[in-house]
């Protein structure tokens, strides 16, 4: 992806501590040891795990087709503005930008499977704006040999306001991450 | 969308007759009278929109471009089985098929805007089955000019059996239903 451009910032191989802000955690919150040098991170409660992105025209065009959402209020500026009441203009399709929840998920644990999500979109994301997306696990169950997780997930623009909020749940093969 | 089957039913132009059922409904409820030959059809409670559309091996392979979700469920028949669990190989993304449910609002009316989405991934949607997405408005609120609507958000495949279920809350510019 061209337009991507993807920081993830892990907060600690095995940390139970959440980090909550973007861009004021000073520096990462202590590890605790691993039993090796070689095993790997382990996901736990409090882990956080983040992309930023930025969507551009060819992003909400690309999606448009491949959905067949084209609502005008991604696509006309005027439209946007003067219909939808978006004052920047067009703005990211929801479901795109929600879309960096089960993204961020499946980068690190290829092979999960999706539950449940639910959505609320607080604010516009106008083409252009700087998306930070973070997942963060408030619950780990493990039955058999997968493991059942439950993520708080939210985005905001700029690194401040939110923009998508809610809950997630997935089904992991592993709690391993990928480095 | 070359590979976009679309079957739009509206159960009714001012019907306050929900259906329920997409292969047994015989024959559609009663109408209520319009005002005028040629007022819009106009949304109302228990009012029912449909899509179907089936998602094939581009479709898929798009959106994990545009998103960024290369979760080798999506991409790998033998890994979707193996890891996933999923014993026809590789299913569609869980965001693609939810994202039905905007663009049927979208196509309806188009400036909706969408204010929160709760999805239940029940089943998997394997490459080419035949998806049909309906929703439902289920409560209608006027603040000033837009409407605030609630609907139920449901896929079925086959027409059988229901892969994703939920509720959605969109603020709509009109209540006229495009033709």
């Amino acid at each position: 992806m061209q337009t991507t451009r993807l920081r993830r910032f892990l907060s600690g191989s095995q940390s139970r501590f959440p980090i909550h802000h973007f861009s004021s955690s000073p520096s990462p919150p202590p590890v605790e040891p691993t039993p090796s040098s070689h095993s790997p991170p382990l996901l736990s409660i409090g882990h956080v795990l983040r992309f930023s992105r930025r969507f551009m025209d060819q992003d909400v065009a690309r999606f448009a087709e491949v959905t067949g959402d084209y609502n005008p209020v991604h696509l006309d500026s005027e439209f946007a503005t003067s219909v939808g009441g978006f004052d920047r203009g067009r703005v990211v399709h929801g479901m795109l930008v929600a879309s960096l929840f089960p993204s961020i998920i499946a980068s690190n644990f290829p092979g999960a499977v999706y539950v449940s999500q639910d959505l609320k979109f607080k604010l516009p994301v106008y083409i252009g704006d700087e998306v930070a997306a973070e997942v963060q696990a408030i619950s780990i169950r493990q039955i058999k040999k997968r493991f059942i997780v439950k993520l708080t997930t939210k985005c905001f623009t700029n690194e401040v306001h939110p923009v998508v909020d809610g809950e997630a749940i997935a089904v992991l093969p592993t709690l391993n991450l990928m480095k």
